[in-house]
């Protein structure tokens, strides 16, 4: 509904409409739009982080393509949503940077905990949040140009420039390569 | 002054006196606050085209290293301008987003120049989009990480890159890097 239409149109009265529950209900459990707005955008936050949940049964390079195809099925069937969500959300309410950040430490986390790492160096972390915010940008494109470009074809760009940034960040700063082996074999010890 | 403090609390009149002009004259040549700032905008993002203009009598990768250590040295000034512009200026005005757009397609222009290539073919322009947006990402992770990352590393990462998605995006279409030859030939001929 926000993606099909302006904010400023849409009334507390059509959201209580689309969805089929009173103006009353809505209002026991939102306070206002905006406060509806900026959850209905969690929700498809978190939505779209469970749609790319790594799956740990496939090996790490096909966990990554697996994650990535699934993301960008996301794109072509809620491409509009996540336009509204990437460019118009924070103009709405700001909260909405917040739940952008939030969702990118989430990938950022994921990428990690495949890699055994927990606390990543500066290179690391720099090169990961710069490979989360092309893959926005490049998705956003996608959008934009009616995805001119064939999915696995986007999928392999993405696939390049995670392998490219990571190779390099572990080439400028070899220590930013160690796993958390010694951490992960003590709590094994531990919990097994 | 946009960058050091919320919008809502800058008044016309504090802008005048910074301005060290008149409420006047101001209004001569703004209509609004809001038509102030988005100027405001419009003028640091030219600034910083300004900065990062390619070197032409550089060699190609001498070239992109020149300008992205332009950017950075603008990012390390002016850290929180670029923030105030890449992250709240949507939401002071939807007009910042025109300019971003435009601002990324100037840079995709001069990367496209510098290839000889004047219409890129889908792959390449999703790739080169990619890269802008990785370029604006990693660079507002910089500002926010406070620079734990040195300049040379960031810059080796983006032109890591930059090679790998360039790279790539040939290989999927080993059309789009196609240059210009024929109609360069011609302007040559016919320019004398």
């Amino acid at each position: 509904m926000f993606a099909a239409r302006a904010y400023d149109e849409i009334s507390i009265d059509d959201i209580a409409e689309e969805a089929g529950i009173s103006k009353g209900l809505l209002y026991h459990y939102f306070q206002s739009k905006r406060e509806f707005y900026v959850e209905a955008i969690r929700a498809s936050s978190l939505h779209l982080l469970q749609l790319t949940e790594p799956d740990p049964l496939l090996p790490p390079s096909a966990r990554l393509r697996a994650a990535i195809d699934a993301h960008l099925n996301y794109i072509q069937e809620h491409g509009v949503v996540y336009q509204t969500i990437n460019n118009g959300g924070i103009s709405v309410a700001p909260e909405v940077g917040a739940i952008l950040d939030e969702h990118r430490e989430v990938v950022m986390g994921r990428v990690l905990k495949n890699l055994g790492i927990s606390k990543p160096r500066p290179v690391l972390r720099t090169a990961l949040r710069a490979w989360v915010a092309m893959v926005e940008g490049a998705s956003l494109d996608w959008i934009a140009h009616k995805q001119q470009l064939s999915r696995d074809s986007l999928r392999e760009l993405l696939v390049a420039s995670y392998v490219a940034l990571l190779d390099k960040a572990f080439k400028l700063d070899p220590d930013a390569a160690r796993v958390d082996s010694e951490k992960t074999s003590r709590r094994r010890a531990t919990s097994g």
